[in-house]
């Protein structure tokens, strides 16, 4: 597929126009246009620009009402549960986080969860909100059901990330993961290239593992059967059970404790749905936060420096690679896909935006 | 290997004394037994009475310090440090988590960290003492270094088991497991029996996947290199990095929040300062907690009720397998190998135990 590259700050303009245009405030556009741009700065293309279609769609059949206005339900000084009302997942993540930080400072600790929201955009982009004020950070979402539980032939479960970020030098350390061995975006990327999946990555309708990609995504969508695997595989064997573990204590993070829907009710027909989860914990609830920052970089380090595998040359530490890719992503420019920039083609012809205004003649 | 067959109760008197004969007090002595024998309970043999030789060679060693005194070194309304001084990992992980649920009761949460412990048996026991009081529990545990990170060839993480239970009808929901493909414990069975281990499973010296055990625990024991896999395996795409990833998060919340001993430094000739952490959290934070009780429980029905794959007959949800095996194995007696009871009989020579008194007469 071809790409096209922009600068950052040009998709940054033009994110905000578009945003505005739809209906959101400045503050608002800013949020979300800095959600997306991140995951793009981040080399995570899945969850940037790529998704403003998603958004848009969502807006459009109804799943994503813009003005939403959200409801604290429950809340206590280090707790809260948020029912969304069905608005921007960016927006209620972002907010949620805030609240969640806003306990920690003032109590140690501040765990929040939502329902009733949507698509947030990367689960770490808000752990790490919590590292830049010196907390430990934690998110977690659920999302349509696409994984199959161990021993199943439907999806029941979604590909449910947890991240955890907590603060380290020289760079933050944030691991943000899908509980799946692969994310669906994985799976259409094998689909539109007609390669066949990798061993282990998805089960058909029958609950064999398949490599059809296009096949497991139409039986996925169409509920006959067939999903991702959790982290680990098929059996148990390599731990598929333990993906499935993970994926579980997601929904109780976001679904269950904030009494929304878990994964198998959520993102059908016009029912959005989705639910999150938030933490921020002081790390002084256990000693000096200065000690406990150098204890942690040492480690990091140490593993960094530990011996390679033969035909290796370095070993990351989680939040590394994110990081080195944002520096040369800021100076070489963003890649879009044609694809993606056909759809933000569409989105400023509704919306009345002139898109070479900032991004330049484009030939598609 | 030959089996055994002992009653629970026999098993439970017997250990008791064996524990008090050693030196430990009648209330300990009964913590220990109990974390062990839940374990052989559960059906996880490698846990069980299988590690009593495991303590009583730390304490010979020197790792483990009967008497030691432990000391709360940092202590908030919702969270605590411990210092174990080197002593029983079961002592103070029972006393940590009791602290963490008296914390939780009285603010909603506790937090306990804990340094400079021992081998502490299944994490799940104490997760579950929060289940018992309507609470969610999490514990984890660093270890000796035996997982390798992924591109690198040396261990430098232990397997770092997670635990969460949460209360559920009609079983909590207890998900306890190492963060590597699988144990130590599983990769001794394959090399008793001289079996090669299955593909993903380890890699050797040079950091290459391997099949043959007795080579990869000597490189391990040796510090040459080779080590287990993190759950996803050796390379990134079925996810290794994630595995990686889980056992960070452990680390964090053991050695790192309690300055202890990261798994690459504990558990060295007479250094033990095995580290673990302790969460309890009250459901009401987020709302009614028999409504949450309810909607957990709904979800986990409908997992369990949902499609099989082609030739399985059950999906199970996490801790269900366990309460099936306490019912099975109250009923039949408590299976031990071999080489257990001849190990459990040298214990009792040193401490003038009358095994034949608890268990029968064994012919060896």
């Amino acid at each position: 597929m071809a790409y096209f590259t922009f600068k950052y700050e040009a998709l940054k303009d033009f994110s905000q126009e578009v945003f505005e245009k739809m209906g959101y405030t400045k503050d608002e556009a800013a949020i979300i246009t800095d959600v997306l741009l991140t995951s793009d700065l981040y080399g995570i293309e899945s969850h940037g620009m790529q998704r403003m279609v998603r958004y848009y769609k969502s807006i459009k059949n109804g799943r994503l009402i813009m003005g939403a206005e959200k409801e604290i339900v429950h809340e206590t000084s280090i707790s809260a549960v948020i029912d969304g009302h069905n608005g921007t997942g960016q927006l209620l993540a972002h907010y949620a986080m805030t609240l969640a930080i806003e306990k920690a400072k003032k109590s140690g600790i501040g765990i929040v969860t939502v329902r009733n929201s949507n698509h947030f955009g990367i689960a770490g982009y808000y752990a790490k909100m919590a590292c830049k004020e010196g907390l430990m950070g934690f998110t977690t979402t659920n999302s349509e059901a696409i994984v199959v539980p161990t021993f199943g032939r439907l999806a029941m479960i979604g590909t449910n990330p947890l991240a955890f970020a907590f603060p380290a030098e020289p760079c933050d350390f944030c691991f943000d993961a899908s509980t799946s061995v692969v994310t669906r975006g994985k799976v259409e990327v094998y689909n539109k290239k007609g390669a066949p999946l990798p061993e282990g990555w998805a089960v058909n309708s029958e609950g064999k593992v398949d490599s059809d990609a296009a096949d497991i995504l139409t039986s996925i969508d169409q509920k006959k059967g067939g999903g991702i695997l959790p982290l680990g595989g098929v059996t148990e064997q390599l731990g598929g059970h333990k993906g499935y573990g993970y994926g579980m204590v997601s929904e109780i993070f976001s679904s269950i404790l904030s009494m929304g829907l878990t994964s198998n009710h959520t993102n059908i027909g016009s029912t959005g749905g989705t639910c999150h989860g938030f933490a921020a914990m002081d790390p002084a609830l256990f000693g000096d936060p200065e000690e406990i920052k150098k204890h942690f970089s040492t480690f990091l380090q140490e593993l960094r420096d530990s011996p390679k595998a033969e035909g290796q040359t370095r070993i990351y530490t989680h939040g590394e690679k994110e990081m080195e890719a944002v520096d040369r992503i800021l100076k070489d420019g963003v890649p879009i896909n044609e694809n993606t920039v056909r759809e933000m083609k569409t989105i400023c012809d509704e919306y009345g935006v002139d898109m070479e205004k900032y991004l330049g003649k484009i030939e598609l």
